[in-house]
């Protein structure tokens, strides 16, 4: 027989000029397209210090423009499959706002601006987040284009998301986002995907 | 203007009490029906301790039966609604391996099991994650039983896990699986859900 020594602490951070890059914008953010910005610069800085993929996010006061927290993808720097821009953000912000609902009484309604449509995953976790709304920039077909797969997420996902409370704008700054992508794209940018594959498997 | 001071680091932390647990079984666990008792025997553990939901979940290597990471539900303890027993399962697993994929080349296959079927957040991180195989004890009818919601999963989230090659096995000690979760709901057990309303949102 044997025993089992199991890890049980996991810790996720962002890479140091995150921070850097946070300070640099003037706060808040009124418009949807300033802080659709701001997600698309943390994208872009991502992929210019080689600390991730062309993924990034942001979570805001929806009504102020409060910035709370920010995500970049980190899945193969942290090794972990979940750290997309989407969820480091929500967590983030949760840890900031110290609940676990972003809905939570008493506090004000929140968004999620992300540079890309979420995967499946993010799709997922949106609901249990409480944020109100979903600011999105590229397409998934645009992140698909390159390689990257999206997983078992609904067609009707805005619908699904609309149906829970959350309201969804699309295509906001949608080619600043999509000109990433397809850079990343035609630069070679790595895109994992679970087994090894070269093609497919979202870095969110 | 004002400049923005945000967090960048978060950690998550089993309670103290889970590698004790995990201690005490003989490894491997050769059977799906172990290895779902020790999923099962973490989830009644989260409630008896108060330390979470009523949910729990192990990674085993899925020939040997070795067991790789386990997680517990921390949505209320660790203030984020992410943090369900199968994502941090898998993330301690993936940073037990060192790999974002549980399925790269020179390791072994891995697998989930988990105490109750998989939340749609949860559904669409195992396709990222790398696991070849997926095991469930109570049903998502026995979660939503008793309040909890399972998000926005397909119907068919079997066959769509199977398509992209994880074999799923459910209905494993469902008996006990499921006795849990009524326990825990006419203890009055809480439920949680973003805008916090009483009943709905899965804690995972």
């Amino acid at each position: 027989m044997g025993h089992s020594m199991i890890s049980t602490v996991i810790q996720f951070s962002l890479p140091a000029w995150v921070a850097e890059l946070v300070a640099g914008w003037r706060m808040p953010l009124e418009s949807a397209e300033d802080r659709m910005r701001l997600a698309i610069g943390l994208a872009k800085e991502n992929v210019k210090r080689q600390t991730g993929g062309p993924f990034g996010a942001a979570v805001f006061e929806r009504d102020s423009g409060v910035l709370v927290a920010v995500g970049v993808n980190l899945v193969v720097a942290s090794q972990c499959s979940i750290a997309h821009a989407e969820m480091l953000a929500l967590a983030l912000a949760q840890a900031n706002r110290r609940t676990f609902d972003l809905a939570a009484p008493g506090i004000p309604a929140h968004e999620l601006v992300t540079s890309a449509e979420p995967c499946a995953m993010c799709f997922g976790a949106l609901p249990w987040s409480g944020v109100a709304r979903l600011v999105c920039g590229a397409r998934s077909e645009d992140v698909e284009r390159i390689g990257f797969e999206e997983g078992p997420k609904p067609v009707a996902w805005v619908e699904q998301l609309e149906a829970r409370g959350i309201s969804v704008l699309t295509d906001v700054c949608r080619d600043d986002a999509q000109r990433l992508l397809r850079r990343y794209g035609e630069a070679g940018g790595t895109i994992y995907n679970p087994g090894g594959r070269r093609r497919g498997g979202h870095l969110g």
